[in-house]
């Protein structure tokens, strides 16, 4: 094999469902590697919702925009195949922002060596973005004490799923936003929230106030749409919302407006936003903080594989229709 | 004399102006001082946008509404005319929530004997709530650094004054939105902020960008309206909100929905709603970084004075009309 497919970003998103038109699907030469470098294999690539800021065209973002004609940008795990490089040996298993393409060449910036025991599976829904954003966000915004209340929307979603189990280890009140009576039975029977709202069957106010008789102290925020409005209604005095995601309103060209402030007033509301990029340097110690939970058992994760770089195109989409179970992972 | 005058709350706003329906005039019968009590003769008494959720049904605000029949609530400063009180003193001057009411019996809880040699007018309107206010507000949330810019609504307010004045005092650029070309002038030409803008008459996009073209870092909210949704658009990454008060939104019965989220997590926003009774044991540290800013002064204010103690039912309006020229205090 000399030659092997990547996909470029040629055109930005508009609002509304990702379609063919954006990308260019490119067929290369294997490169001969140069002093330093080394060739991988990807052999999984993540699909995560921050794509969708890093095809937008929105400079003022947390890190440029992926620049049209580029190959796309994304996670993956893959295995080293050729290498000129003294670190990086052929056989080694490495993880990294390689793009939306079969083999990638490297002189090691930004790739971490992978030397954990278990799937690329796992380790993609678990120890990469996934984990550490819901480490991050949980803890270091959230806030969470024991016996408090935490509400999180896209609950059947890589990060949320993995925010409710951590909010469950540690003594909390859980309860989940999903889309469907499978995520619910799923996140309630398998992960232990103390129980689910079905956005699109159930009268949100009523369930919600039944599930959070006492208020609701933390809200993980990953979805946006009309469930902010009502956990804001409920957020009890000193409550924190750690605003990480908003995939409902991505997909507008107007986004929805939020709650008035009022509430932010009367209940001295924090509402904080993050993004991973500005806390790469505190992968090892978010890492630190995980590691424990996942040991205990307490961390567990499904991942919705799709097969073959071009799914990768549609299979964003799932996003929006929120038709994923579980972790979206590309198998190459 | 052996009678007075006092304001009653009876009935609770429903939104748009206050009308005299709210409240009940009486007079009352001057007590007689018991064992450990003493008498205070109200001279002024202080408005604060802070009244209109002390008069709310809302029960999950910060403090208890007030109960309907019972006086009206308010800080004042008055002097001590009878005394069976160790601590308390005929010729005291004292200052704490009185209420509505020319004379106040009290056993010295919630009451402050003031020191200082300044006219109530200037204790009221930059020692009391307003300056306590602005302190902790931009201080404690806002996190000002020497260089960023800052923008307050409400600039021409008893707290919105004295924000801007402390962040120019500490090197910020500072813009105030007001309402009127007189306030514009006042807070330029008097206060030494760097910019206003007439939100009544400006086009507030276009006035905003020219006025902070390194964008804003720090917003200190004091009204809501259209300014809310113009400002959050030019937050820089790591801005920080203040929510302090939305005077705009408490006269409406269904308030104006605020911009969505979405910048929050692009910039990485954090918004924070305070109010001071959770603070009011940080007073004597509040004073000690407000004070120093006094006498070197870099505080100025000016009072709007009405006279006895009917004005002011009429007078709480003038926070919605934006009609009031500095710090409403009625004088008795």
């Amino acid at each position: 094999m000399t030659t092997y497919s990547a996909i470029n970003l040629i055109a930005r998103p508009t609002g509304g469902p990702i379609g063919p038109e954006l990308f260019e699907i490119v067929q290369k030469e294997l490169p001969s590697i140069g002093e330093g470098q080394f060739l991988v294999k990807q052999n999984h690539m993540s699909l995560d919702p921050a794509m969708f800021g890093w095809m937008s065209p929105d400079t003022e973002s947390y890190i440029p925009p992926v620049a049209l004609g580029d190959v796309m940008r994304s996670s993956g795990i893959g295995e080293v195949v050729e290498s000129n490089h003294a670190d990086f040996k052929v056989g080694d298993r490495v993880m990294g922002m390689m793009g939306w393409t079969e083999y990638h060449l490297s002189n090691g910036a930004g790739l971490n060596k992978v030397a954990a025991p278990l799937p690329d599976e796992a380790i993609l829904s678990v120890f990469a973005l996934p984990g550490l954003t819901a480490t991050q966000g949980l803890f270091s915004i959230g806030k969470p004490k024991k016996g408090e209340t935490l509400v999180v929307s896209g609950a059947a979603g890589s990060v949320g799923s993995i925010v409710g189990q951590l909010g469950k280890a540690d003594g909390l009140n859980v309860i989940g936003v999903v889309g469907s009576e499978e995520k619910a039975n799923w996140i309630v029977n398998d992960l232990g929230f103390d129980g689910a709202i079905n956005y699109k069957t159930d009268d949100i106010a009523e369930k919600l106030a039944e599930l959070t008789p006492k208020g609701i102290d933390v809200y993980f925020e990953n979805t946006g749409g009309p469930i902010q409005h009502h956990v804001f209604e409920r957020m009890n005095a000193h409550g924190r919302i750690v605003v990480c995601g908003l995939i409902a309103d991505y997909a507008k060209q107007t986004p929805d407006l939020a709650p008035n402030w009022i509430p932010i007033i009367k209940k001295r509301l924090t509402i904080q936003g993050f993004t991973m990029p500005d806390h790469f340097g505190d992968i090892p110690t978010l890492l630190e903080k995980l590691t424990p939970y996942v040991m205990q058992g307490k961390i567990k994760h499904r991942a919705h594989v799709l097969n073959g770089l071009e799914s990768a195109i549609t299979g964003l989409n799932l996003f929006f229709t929120g038709k994923n179970k579980g972790k979206l992972i590309v198998k190459l």
